[in-house]
């Protein structure tokens, strides 16, 4: 789908018929890989590269929305009203993106995200419809083409405010379960069983914060995942308006507490 | 708070100080009362008419935001950078809201909801902190001043995406818990283990669906809660693009399919 569309983006099912059937995802989306590749010498193997890529879900919210949204009501209209044709535009996300995501991996990204950013705005039966078969279906394919190339690329899934999808999440193919800062480490460890790592989630609004109280919440969240099969990382993004001080105080409380609690052990 | 503050929010703690410390609930929103105590004789007895209000910290976020927000965080870097400010306001809320639904009773309202609107945004600890507290004060204190004048007044609290914190809202002071579409009801119904009856939840973008699948989603809804403790609604509000008579496929398919769960009792 060429960007040119948002401000005119998908009404009705026929509208469908506008978009690409078959899409040349090195021709269209080259730019990416290219910026990858730079990037990945850049960094000079001081640390490593993740690729990333919006879920279909959320691409189709935004292909229908036309831009953000608080309800997300004219995609949802179209799962409860076009199911057959949100399947089918759901498939031609997937097709794509699973090709972006290898292209990545070939341009040097040495593990991938998926974000599933709308998720919340679903509820479980629709997520168990519209969302997660894709999810699922995304790491199978990229997993199944890495393996003749005989490449180790961790994935991750970020599914935000998807709390009722947690226990599905951690059986869907990804290595790394990302949670944004509703859900308690615990709680959070407990319904995945150590079936996967978890990376997150402390709310982006405590780096407004002073340093003293991020280290304490760090410390507990620190606490609560436990410091093996874990990436500490905020729940969501940063606001324009954080002080890039406090992020430090984050990172610096992250490794302060965890060779804390890792001599403990 | 006046409404025309709204253009000119609440920005750092000493803009406190511009409230009325001693608001004069019966002056300021002696408008509300009247209005209940005339639709409460227009509706003659029909069908009962229930009195509402905003959470302190729904309140407090619209008095920071100067409106709707995505992130609210304005709002949240007070409860981060100024927790006692935060209280301060809170707690100012809290007194006026007790007042405010007194005063609905006294006019008529035959029962109470608390709407938590931006509960969702807030964490665990910061829900635990924030906002708890004070939905259980106001009921608590609604409560015992209702004592005395011997009227049985149910309370309903819909604390919206709270999903961490269902356990502890069924267990404060109200008879009621309302449920937004995210949170499955069975699960519901074992997390509060009948110490509560339960409101809510369907999708209300279900409503754009077809008579027919309307009908499907309600039934399982109703299998899901069961049709004693419960009170059936939608998880949020209309929007309004929806179809009126979908939202009569909604009431009908109610009244439908619990009489046929009953009958299978």
């Amino acid at each position: 789908m060429d960007v040119q569309m948002v401000p005119d983006p998908l009404k009705e099912p026929e509208d469908l018929q506008r978009l690409q059937p078959k899409v040349d995802v090195e021709k269209e989306l080259g730019y990416v890989f290219k910026a990858i590749t730079l990037t990945r010498h850049k960094i000079d193997g001081k640390v490593p590269l993740i690729g990333f890529t919006g879920a279909p879900w959320t691409l189709m919210s935004y292909m229908i929305e036309g831009g953000g949204s608080n309800t997300h009501s004219k995609a949802k209209r179209w799962l409860y009203r076009h199911p057959q044709a949100s399947h089918m535009l759901l498939k031609m996300l997937t097709d794509v993106i699973v090709e972006y995501l290898l292209g990545q991996v070939a341009a040097g990204a040495q593990a991938l995200q998926v974000f599933e950013s709308h998720a919340g705005i679903l509820g479980p039966v629709e997520f168990n419809e519209f969302s997660l078969p894709y999810l699922r279906d995304i790491a199978r394919r990229v997993k199944e083409k890495l393996k003749e190339t005989a490449k180790d690329i961790p994935m991750i899934v970020f599914a935000k405010d998807a709390h009722y999808g947690l226990e599905d999440l951690s059986q869907s193919h990804y290595e790394v379960v990302g949670l944004d800062w509703t859900v308690d480490p615990r709680a959070a460890r407990e319904r995945t069983g150590g079936k996967v790592s978890l990376q997150g989630n402390m709310d982006p609004c405590a780096l407004y914060a002073p340093k003293e109280h991020i280290s304490e919440i760090v410390k507990k969240m620190l606490e609560g995942f436990g410091t093996r099969g874990y990436i500490a990382n905020l729940g969501h993004g940063l606001y324009p308006d954080m002080d890039p001080e406090n992020v430090g105080a984050f990172v610096e409380a992250v490794h302060t507490h965890s060779k804390q609690i890792n001599k403990r052990m």
